[in-house]
């Protein structure tokens, strides 16, 4: 009896459907153990880039299954982006709040960068509270959490008060450690390698 | 003298609006030396959630921007999607190609994965080709390049062929280094917690 395996395509095929089949069982399985609905807490952080566009490809998922959106953009706002241009084409489906004004290094103004958070937070908080809203993005959060413009412990207060199947996704570097407790899902995006260290700009319709 | 730092609320300012100055000139600094334009090759690979949202955000964002986009999803298929959905709802703008069947453990078919990914590369091609198409999203790729579905040299040799400022974002876990050595951007998504654990399964809006 050879130990070798049969090479032919039906035997290929043959063991590529055991396996699969086994696989399936399993997979099957983990889906039917997980069996609960709700609204989950997504946190996105770490170095590397992906992470606010996964949160507006979130958007136009859920805009595909016929929810609506809200989205509260922090830090950023000194120059216009694709997202912000193309989600306020749909305003009935869409709030879309742009609160900052910059990265720190470009406002120079604590004091200001603070006040603007807390503006910030008054439209996220109102969100937050709304039962037709099913996805709430707080775009660059994390960062404002970091540099303490605003209470981590109320802020985490307001996003656990949220309707039971509001979604809330959370982006930017540096997620406090209070955050990912609550959170259900946490992605780290690591930098293998970036354009920008190979003399290439941020490109439109990719970084903004 | 003393060593002790002025803490009143002026001082704080100050020395926050002079750490900012620092900072503003070595990011100016980095930004000039960055003043390539060109069509980025974007691989978001690991096994963390945010890879195929983010492609989707970049969809966003290009549209924004005026660009037309392709997106051919491979793997993927035997359920709508949400972004399926919605971004079909612009058919001059976005070219949108669903060319898998499902998960492998689903199709448990390998010759029929491999024609699909093989029908899919034919519709990826088409649009490398496209001077008018800005963004081509290969979602799910990575993991036809893993199984040996598609031939990495030759899909590899058509990516670089593409229009010099044609962005391309691929997605998957499991990119092979040659991808990776061809990229310019390359992020790696790392779990460090996810809802389905928790027993929480796939939701609308998130997942798909």
């Amino acid at each position: 009896m050879s130990t070798e395996q049969d090479t032919s395509a039906e035997s290929i095929e043959a063991r590529h459907q055991a396996k699969m089949i086994k696989t399936k069982a399993a997979v099957d399985a983990r889906i039917a153990a997980a069996d609960t609905d709700c609204g989950v807490l997504l946190v996105i952080t770490g170095p590397g880039k992906a992470k606010s566009s996964s949160a507006f490809g979130m958007v136009a998922r859920s805009l595909g299954h016929g929810m609506k959106v809200g989205v509260v953009q922090f830090i950023k706002g000194a120059t216009p982006t694709g997202e912000e241009r193309f989600y306020r084409r749909f305003p009935d489906e869409v709030e879309y709040h742009v609160t900052g004004e910059g990265f720190t290094w470009e406002t120079q103004n604590r004091a200001r960068d603070i006040e603007r958070a807390e503006a910030g937070w008054n439209i996220a908080r109102g969100l937050l509270q709304r039962e037709d809203v099913g996805l709430v993005v707080l775009d660059e959060l994390n960062i404002v959490l970091a540099k303490e413009y605003l209470n981590t412990a109320s802020v985490l207060a307001d996003i656990a008060a949220r309707p039971s199947m509001q979604h809330v996704v959370v982006t930017g570097r540096g997620a406090p450690p209070e955050l990912i407790d609550l959170a259900h899902t946490v992605s780290e995006v690591k930098v293998v390698k970036h354009a920008f260290k190979q003399g290439i700009r941020a490109q439109a319709g990719l970084e903004y």
